[in-house]
């Protein structure tokens, strides 16, 4: 495929995930028009990257495929259709791509109403951090109608090194993404519990972090978090607030479907508690801190206290 | 080391792990007398590898080194101190390699009678399972006083293919172990609740392996215990009880020590619920047929009851 054939994209939020997707779209040709409610933010990608739009409208213009890259189902649900949303000014065809990760059943009523409007919308979580984003080797659990997938795929191949293609409806990304997010996120709290338990009983946690990697207790969460508390370094990577929020989709599923989780259940908790001690927008190994500062435990970088108020 | 060089080792306790060990130590070339409690099992063990003894006493009589492959810290002193035991029949300067999963204070209150009978005390926790223990490839997570692992070396090197010495007193390998089995514990029980929610939510669940290993919500536990769940196949590799106990040793230091731990503490409740439900002795991935049971949720290889009364 050529520059000249490739579809005019846009993406809508350039956060971190966001500017980075938009910038490795930029860099293999596709023209990328990029939106952010911050214009400080536009003008930084239009300077370096590709066209920057004033509103959601200009953005939608001439875009044949729309990716979204914002926090939440809430916001998801207000670019499109809030006011001057992108269902009021798209393309009669337009493919929406939509990454944020939310619960199946809101991704199937957000595509119902893309599909009534006659647009199509392609549900596709991410992970992998904002580093892959930046170099287009995202981790992408994608489904929806084949012809969606069809028109998107060029856009969903430049985003990602790990692109799973799981069903032909909207929900079913949703709802392996947040099958990893509960194991993310009760590993994370695990990681945590354990360093600062091994602190505890008098180990070196350096020594620690050493043959726990190389045994059968380690995870990936393990092995990619700890160092952030080895180095006393909570600069957010990935924030405690993805946390409280991704947990607390699967508690709301957990109780509308009475399906009981117990282990996301308590690490939920952690997460939440260290976010209510002021370190909601640090990085999410700060739950090793709160073990840390509620049992009086010095961990490296110390004091105890959040990185920003 | 030639053969003749090699220092007599006894086993005591030939179970699964045990059994392996000796005849791992037999394989290249060292002198091994096995002891269990079932002179069955002895015997074969003299028939196939080496030399069979018919009492704690026998075993002892002629060994350098005694590796102690039981249950638990109560057995290890039984073993040692009960009637008939170990201190009362090994030789002055014997070595005893202890392995079994026991909380830190055990481990030093067993190493300080060990010590004051002249002998040596190695604190040798093991992983890596039935398998690994009859290549000689186990984890060794190794601590004691430099004179004793000295002349335990040559032993822990044939049953190891990863040996960590971790420091010079009993306990220091004992915890290591215990941070170990603390994440492994709960990667298990997150690994069966995010298997059963994923099929709640209407996923395959062949297709949540593939994606979640390649992703950052897989742990070593996910990756080795999941497919029992996938094949319905819960004979015994580790059993539910194993996790009873380690995850009670952690819910004592929890309280003796005055540290929460929550995310164990929950995990701990799903192996005592899935004992209670009939599945002790079961493969600990049976965690996962008891949130399916409880939810009426149907696995590979249901019904969801117990192999085994």
């Amino acid at each position: 495929m050529t520059t000249k054939d490739k579809p005019r994209v846009s993406v809508i939020g350039l956060g971190s995930m966001g500017y980075g997707m938009a910038q490795s779209l930029a860099r293999v040709g596709f023209p990328v028009t990029g939106y952010d409610a911050r214009p400080e933010v536009v003008e930084k990608f239009a300077a370096e990257h590709g066209t920057g739009a004033a509103s959601l409208a200009e953005a939608a213009a001439d875009a044949e495929i729309i990716v979204l890259v914002v926090v939440n189902a809430d916001q998801t649900q207000q670019v499109l259709l809030g006011e001057g949303g992108l269902l009021g000014s798209a393309k009669p065809d337009a493919v929406i791509v939509s990454c944020a990760t939310m619960a199946p059943e809101r991704a199937r009523a957000l595509a119902g109403l893309v599909a009534a409007s006659g647009r199509h919308y392609v549900d596709a979580p991410i992970s992998g951090g904002a580093v892959r984003a930046a170099e287009g080797a995202l981790t992408m659990l994608v489904s929806g109608p084949p012809a969606a997938l069809d028109r998107a795929r060029p856009v969903l191949d430049a985003l990602s090194a790990k692109l799973y293609l799981l069903g032909d409806e909207a929900g079913i990304g949703a709802s392996f993404k947040i099958v990893n997010q509960l194991l993310a996120g009760v590993h994370i709290a695990a990681a945590s519990e354990a360093i600062v338990f091994a602190k505890r009983l008098g180990l070196d946690i350096d020594r620690v972090y050493e043959v726990i990697t190389a045994s059968a207790g380690n995870s990936w969460m393990f092995e990619n978090r700890i160092p952030h508390v080895l180095e006393g370094d909570y600069t957010p990577r990935s924030a405690v607030e993805i946390f409280t929020k991704d947990l607390g989709i699967i508690a709301d599923i957990s109780r509308s479907e009475k399906f009981a989780t117990p282990i996301a259940s308590s690490a939920l908790q952690m997460f939440l508690m260290t976010a209510a001690a002021g370190m909601g927008k640090d990085d999410d190994a700060s739950v090793a801190r709160l073990y840390a500062q509620i049992a009086g435990i010095e961990l490296p970088g110390s004091p105890n206290s959040p990185t920003k108020d």
